[in-house]
């Protein structure tokens, strides 16, 4: 579209402006590598907004490949990888974290020219230290993560609206140019999601802290209950152990692929607990009511 | 209601045995003492269901018992509490944690004879060490927790609802007899929870793991993560602390109330946190995975 009257060049400088202008908005083929609940939900929600004109999954189990295809996340399937991504504009990974940087490089030996990848891991340094310069001329990575997962795994649980006002980050690309940015930005917005571009260190950094210590935060807390208190539980337990109901080796995957700022994460919320100890211990009911205080502040400030 | 029919007697067996049976089952007055999000509940729950002829509300602050009257929480009210609870025939004591027992002890005072106290109060021993012998003849308490709190306080929160489908924990009274327990028992009961009996000491070793260990470390989890990070959060930072929205003055007396166990519970923990530390820095896939699992295994138990 072009504007033409001179009234509308503020207009037209803001269009301009916006992501992924000019760019065709709509892919071919998109290929889904991984169908679980994030997976699924990209062919669902891909596929609800007219995003692609048609999409393929591959994963190494059939019959969560038949029950995509169901359930209307795909419409073909194929468990071969270079065939599922051989004729695909845009391929998505979707696999556990610690095998989308593999999935990538071999993936892309059967690329067409111009075949853009994109993916949805929780971590995204590990991957793109792998992946680097090593793609083939002509393709590229743009890495991605949709903060949008849930402790409700597979593609039964996969929704067309899982990524609706959600914020998904993307990280400067591999091999890609400006273009390729602008096509996947592009992409995750037409999915309903806003993006915010980070850095990979900056990225695996942030979510130490606001994703994956809550994780193992949660997980510890329900671990240390016995079975037979669960009855002697309400709504705060039910709330704060949620998600220690994700699945254990996607989540061992993401702690390890993101070491270094987890454990930097840990010790900082350590160091806050051993505070309310030594408050505790010496019943300063101030210090607490300080200490409880500063959590509020900032609790209050994201809403419920 | 008697059944006449020699062929009712087991049904009538069954019904001798039910909890309150020939009990007088509706209080004339009952006299709430505090009136914020559980003692608000308390009244419109009572007066939904009626458990109560007469609601009288007892605070300090005028403000917040005239906006109870509003909502229909209490049908009178004054801030004087010897003459809130002289007619009472049950008074249920809904302030902070480190208020209970002193109201108890002075409210008791101007009661009638036959007076029964309950409480809402989330920790009990402390309350139970400092009332124990102390009531005047003719007066009990029976120490009660409706697990049934939340992060929003105040009576604008208040429901009549609040406790249907909850537990509440009853210990042992102080000062009465099977008579006035099974009315207590009765009158939670009428107000839609489960009831379950635990000495003071049980329930508050339970009550540590299950809600105060939670509330420090949702506490802990809001208070290390900076303000700027908050639109990079997804559903897990969100559910994990929901709770550390609560307020600060309540929670520092009940973690001052039940410190020694709050304290072991959080040792538990911190433990089994550093477990997670060394499995991570070993790099022990399997070992996290396992680690995970124990506690996706208590979880899984509780249901969503």
């Amino acid at each position: 579209m072009r504007l033409r009257t001179a009234g509308l060049v503020f207009l037209y400088f803001l269009h301009l402006n916006r992501p992924g202008h000019d760019l065709p908005m709509r892919f071919d083929q998109m290929t889904i590598v991984g169908v679980g609940l994030i997976g699924g939900s990209v062919g669902l929600a891909a596929k609800a907004r007219g995003a692609v004109d048609r999409v393929v999954g591959t994963a190494r189990d059939l019959a969560n490949l038949e029950l995509a295809a169901e359930l209307g996340a795909i419409d073909a399937w194929t468990t071969d990888l270079g065939e599922a991504v051989r004729d695909a504009a845009l391929i998505v990974v979707c696999t556990p974290v610690d095998r989308i940087a593999d999935v990538i490089l071999q993936a892309a030996l059967h690329c067409r020219v111009g075949a853009i990848f994109t993916d949805g891991g929780s971590t995204k340094k590990t991957i793109v230290d792998v992946v680097g310069d090593a793609l083939p001329r002509g393709v590229s990575f743009v890495p991605a993560h949709p903060l949008a997962g849930s402790e409700k795994n597979g593609v039964q649980n996969a929704r067309a609206d899982l990524f609706v006002n959600r914020t998904t980050i993307l990280c400067p690309g591999c091999g890609g140019d400006a273009e390729a940015f602008g096509r996947v930005e592009a992409f995750w917005q037409s999915l309903g999601s806003r993006v915010v571009v980070m850095t990979p260190d900056e990225h695996d950094r942030v979510l130490a802290s606001t994703s994956h210590l809550p994780h193992a935060v949660s997980a510890g807390l329900a671990a240390v209950t016995p079975m037979e208190w669960l009855p002697l539980t309400a709504g705060g337990f039910r709330d704060t152990t949620r998600i220690a109901g994700g699945d254990p080796t996607l989540w061992a995957a993401i702690f390890q692929a993101n070491r270094d700022s987890v454990l930097a994460a840990l010790g900082q919320f350590t160091n806050r607990l051993d505070e309310f100890r030594q408050l505790l211990e010496a019943g300063d009911g101030a210090g607490l009511v300080h200490w409880l205080g500063e959590a509020k502040k900032v609790r209050d400030a994201l809403g419920s």
